[in-house]
């Protein structure tokens, strides 16, 4: 790719659905969740090396990741790790993150890469993303869609047309989206994968800087204003004050929501299927399939000890030093930190979040 | 009673079904399962205390526990703490203070009872005691038998003759036991519980000495000969030596099968049932009953902390500092402690010593 393209991580969120693994003050980016020891974010930025220099990867976190984020990226410049004082939502953090780049760096082509995804296939990934680029440059608002290989309820979807004339090597050929979708039902989605055009909205965009910030401007000034206020004075002398008294009022709101499906309607956004082995490590569910071995019946993630009796279709993640037994149980997810233990349905991963929100309401923030 | 009175605590068994809380290092009778800071073990001895001086009560246990016993039981003088140097079953055990006592106190009466039982009427178990005594006094053989409340499968039951006319104050009349039973099915619990004529089995004794011995003699002279020249060489020099050479040749046999159960054929055993709230704390379902508490719909044990959401039938025994979260399960058992948690069916807690077993094939004997 060429010097006009640069990379930003949000790395935010705190995994709520991974919770007690991921924490507030742990978050999942930051584990080790794929396979070797580097972390999730590690992993994100090791698979953007071969398409843009660490100068031009930016990271986007929050003020209790920052140093964390310095410490597991230390070819990343200062000067690149945006630190946001509070969570505003993805758009206010991409918006930052492409106007300063924009600032920084005139006719940039901006990428916006999740940190807590995991992909097999890098070279068609980064296949895929050149071909992103190429569309980019021309003005387009582009995705990366994710081919479906199974009807996921757990995904947003891109209803997409035809592939276009112009492939790039490697690649599959750009397809306009023609709207965002919403995670659908068990029978659309199965409905969706039979279509051939719908893809997993894996929240991964490509634009032109000035193409993004126009239609920010246009649709979110809301946002926009105070995000280029800020821009503006990130390289001077006010970047802290300008912040702290402007970022708090920055709408929180998806950067999908804002920007990418109003513009999808107007037939701005395109997309670039990708099928490169793409996971998203949102639940203990994908943990198990992703990282788990077979142990007496049961899937154990991990090196723990665990020991399972007359039980079956239970996801351990057990702790370091400590064991887990289990006894004529089956379809648990049970995950084991050093201070906490969760056992849940297993068809209720998607809902580990909902025991935050009680230990939140119970004062007991520290476990979360 | 009398000053002939002698109590014995076998404070052996390392409460495998009470695994992970209890430990081969750390077993059930040391633990405050009694809704005090009082152990098991202490709570047994202050019980006994209105009923029999500190000088005159024993405690039989293996080699590793002798020093938490020693510490537990400030009271208890050091040559009452009759050390096994492995465990050889109940009959060796009581046998060797039975005959260690006779030696020291000829003539004396011996009581058995368990290191591992809560008791609510504390003044009932006394007079119970008490009745028991004034019949062994007479020769016979007696067992404390206890009031079933429940069609229970868990126990063994004695099988009783009618009530005979020599009753002692406040206590029932004495019963001659016909028969042992052993642990009923359901169908079989019910008949016993309505025929009035059967008592659960609690493993309390009360005995004269001699009559005792001389039953052991006849009935089971393999274990009677090694154990009378153990308990002859006990209070002299020899008894290291004699102790390393013949104890593991004693067979290991409980009790009621070596002796009870035949000489109950002949006439020589009786019982005074007990109804003074008595427990076992033989399994985490008694554990819930005796000391849990409702939150969320489930049962805790103790002040740890538990989250619970969309789950009910579930017993949580957490570990200090540490948190246990449930979303959506049912029936189960959840144990925590600092280095292991178990998950249960909560149907088969009586099994969770086959975890243990499964955890020693291992070889992870280090967590048993």
């Amino acid at each position: 790719v060429q010097d006009d393209f640069y990379a930003v991580i949000p790395a935010g969120g705190s995994g709520t659905r991974l919770w007690p693994l991921s924490r507030t003050s742990n978050p999942k980016f930051l584990h080790p969740l794929t396979g070797t020891d580097r972390s999730l974010l590690q992993a994100t930025f090791d698979r953007l090396a071969p398409l843009v220099t660490a100068g031009r990867v930016y990271v986007v976190t929050g003020a209790a990741h920052a140093d964390a984020v310095a410490q597991q990226l230390p070819e990343l410049p200062a000067e690149n790790l945006l630190v946001e004082p509070s969570p505003r939502d993805s758009c206010a953090a991409i918006a930052l993150a492409t106007e300063i780049i924009s600032l920084r760096a005139p006719g940039a082509v901006v990428g916006s890469f999740a940190a807590d995804h995991l992909i097999n296939d890098v070279a068609a990934f980064h296949a895929t993303v050149r071909a992103a680029v190429d569309c980019a440059r021309q003005g387009q608002l582009m995705t990366i869609g994710i081919t479906p290989s199974r009807p996921e309820t757990g995904y947003g979807y891109l209803e997409c047309g035809d592939p276009t004339a112009i492939a790039s090597p490697g690649a599959p050929a750009p397809q306009q989206v023609l709207a965002f979708r919403e995670k659908p039902s068990v029978d659309v989605a199965t409905e969706y994968l039979k279509s051939g055009h719908h893809l997993w909205n894996a929240g991964m965009f490509v634009w032109r800087a000035d193409a993004f910030l126009d239609q920010l401007r246009q649709r979110r000034p809301d946002v926009a204003e105070p995000v280029h206020r800020i821009a503006a004075a990130w390289d001077g002398a006010s970047r802290d004050a300008v912040l702290s008294a402007v970022w708090p009022t920055v709408p929180k709101v998806a950067v999908e929501y804002a920007v990418m499906e109003p513009a999808s309607l107007d037939g701005l956004v395109s997309t670039v299927p990708g099928d490169f082995g793409w996971s998203d490590i949102g639940d203990f569910e994908t943990v198990g399939a992703l990282f788990g071995h077979d142990q007496d019946s049961v899937t154990v993630v991990g090196d723990g000890s665990v020991v399972s009796l007359d039980s079956d279709g239970v996801i351990v993640v057990p702790s370091e030093g400590r064991l887990v037994a289990l006894l004529d149980v089956h379809d648990l997810v049970v995950v084991d930190t050093p201070d906490a233990v969760v056992v849940c349905r297993r068809d209720r991963v998607q809902d580990v979040k909902r025991l935050t929100e009680l230990l939140r309401e119970r004062g007991r923030d520290d476990c979360v």
